[in-house]
């Protein structure tokens, strides 16, 4: 028996797209900045890229812990202003593909962004914010709308296309509050969202709600004290920052904190006022 | 005794490479795509970079499991139609490398190939497929060609030269049939060949030995059913779907097949027609 | 109670950067190219990406085991000379900051240098080697100098700024010997300084200090003997290379040599001279 043999052109998979490469219309400043869960330098990475190939794409992240829309508003809200106005965020965490959600293109304060509707882009839903709803193609793959809906979005916004011209108004996006944890009797109850590489723990406490304020913080059962930097505890010890990202995080100087305090994603972390 | 101290300048580690970085000459649509096991981020994937600095390079994937030839080529096999016509893969699952196996640059439908010759390619095997033997010069390492031997051959695709130019055809490369289950008396036994971050179990059954069938899957000791996409179960439920990919895939809404169903990469999948 | 919700237009955990894209000024031959230990495609590496938006940026590696400052000087002293004269490495492993461990600019032989002062940079200080201090802004994130201190200082370098131009020189940059193992009576004792994702062990032992001579290697026990290249040993068996860094490498034919051998980074290797 011949045994089958797949065919190359046939195109069950997804959409083929028209090659060219050296693309000279792209809007000026348009850059495509691509946060996705879909793990580094992954198959799924690299489609998209292909997809999006002649136009210049940062990746801002692509090892958010799989369907952690959270943590993806986070890498957002944390992360646009070191880009260029008119970037465009392709941002892709979406638990809810193959379901009804939507698909959604948006534009906010010189920024565009395409994603899916699920609350990802809650941090910016205020001022100028504009969603419109994308139309998913029926030949687009039913379990990947990253490659098949959403890059082409972003394509069609850096080549200048407005958003008015990708779909229907879409009045309404999902919002979700991820960074704003309950103010208690004597202080702030946060949770960790994220643990980078080196062990560090990111609550959802933002430095906002610290400034001025003398706090300790109760996390794993100890009580860990606020620090400007590393450099301000002995090797080993636990500290309390104001990370990077402008939130409060915990660590350890040379150390990993989420083994140190056997903290992880998703645990409370409470911040305790002091007086002076 | 004065310590030994490693020469900057000598060169015993590689091929050293003439300064330039500003490009003019890339020939017109030529983007080097470049898919390797080398690890996401890698110093490897970092080395072949340089050699190719100057050149547009877009990365397809990173993260094939170690020495997987058949991964790889299901990489390439899904994803070429998404990079524009003139695009070089250069495409290095090589557990050969410092064996005899040969260096191979290829052409096929208007793409460029550059590979070991272990299969990696046999997708592309077909209508005008041709491919050349690149010679190895004695300065390489024997150990990683990827950077002196595949990457300067890919370099050269994309400056414009000849596949010709490259070296004496390759009449007969070594062609495996990864994508060809065996059909059964009343089914076909195919295999997972990939599990993705999310647990999705891909098989190498092509979606078009399925197409306007009725059929059950069994994997794990466990019936499946074919559904379109993971919105047609509940929550945590199995599903055999059509992949992103062309090719059957067992998922779990919600969940990680994998874990849920027992299964890894070469295990059976058997699929069962069924009568309406 | 009105939920606190922080301000997307404040500022707490970096600096603003003005907003550009296309950049017409960078220096001729001018790429950065990025070296961390931040972990591959994560969100500190897309950070860093946007503050250097327009500019071409090249991954040398992100996969540096976290704060290991001599691996990073491996990956630098075995991959410049791929990259093009004129190139800027950004290398930030960088388990000091946050202390008063000094912030570097640097140049060597036509190539620049952005680095915290800790040994990164060791492999360079030679010949024309001439080192900066950047000056630390009171806005910088104390726990991020990769996005608020050296790229910053790498945009600079790229966009046509002399390394003078950056700060007050640096006299004597920290410097460690990491590449000058112990000579014995009979040999050399080495050390495992990176183990790479196909499980290669690779030493400090320069090529240059076993040329020419009959050697066999002690590691985990076992006498290792040194061979061409994989193919020269039957599959599933030891054998020591100079590896495609310039350094000795202890490899297992088909195998992982870390779990053959049961060596980590840091064991020893111990190079013992035979007699013909």
């Amino acid at each position: 028996m011949k045994p089958f043999r797949p065919s190359l052109l046939s195109n069950s998979g997804g959409i083929l797209r028209a090659p060219c490469f050296i693309i000279f219309s792209v809007a000026a400043g348009r850059v495509v900045v691509f946060l996705s869960d879909f793990g580094p330098d992954s198959l799924y990475v690299g489609q998209v890229k292909g997809v999006l190939a002649g136009i210049p794409v940062l990746d801002l992240c692509h090892d958010i812990p799989p369907e952690d829309v959270r943590a993806g508003a986070y890498a957002l809200f944390t992360s646009w202003k070191y880009f260029p106005s008119g970037s465009i965020f392709l941002a892709v965490i979406d638990p809810g593909v193959g379901t009804a959600r939507k698909a959604l293109a948006a534009s906010w304060n010189g920024y565009f962004f395409v994603a899916p509707d699920n609350g990802l882009l809650s941090p910016f839903m205020e001022g100028d914010f504009r969603a419109v709803e994308l139309a998913v193609p029926a030949e687009a793959s039913p379990t990947f709308h990253a490659r098949d809906v959403f890059a082409p979005a972003a394509r069609r916004l850096a080549l200048g296309e407005s958003l008015e011209n990708l779909g229907q108004p879409c009045p309404s996006p999902v919002y979700c509050a991820f960074f704003s944890p309950r103010e208690t009797a004597d202080g702030i109850r946060g949770r960790v969202i994220l643990r980078d590489r080196f062990g560090n723990l990111i609550t959802n406490v933002p430095a906002a709600m610290l400034e001025g304020k003398n706090f300790a913080v109760m996390a794993g059962g100890k009580e860990i004290f606020p620090a400007r930097t590393y450099g301000d505890v002995e090797p080993g010890k636990p500290l309390a920052v104001i990370g990077s990202g402008g939130f409060l995080e915990l660590s350890v100087r040379d150390g990993d904190a989420g083994e140190a305090l056997s903290l992880s994603v998703g645990d409370i972390v409470e911040v305790i006022w002091k007086k002076i």
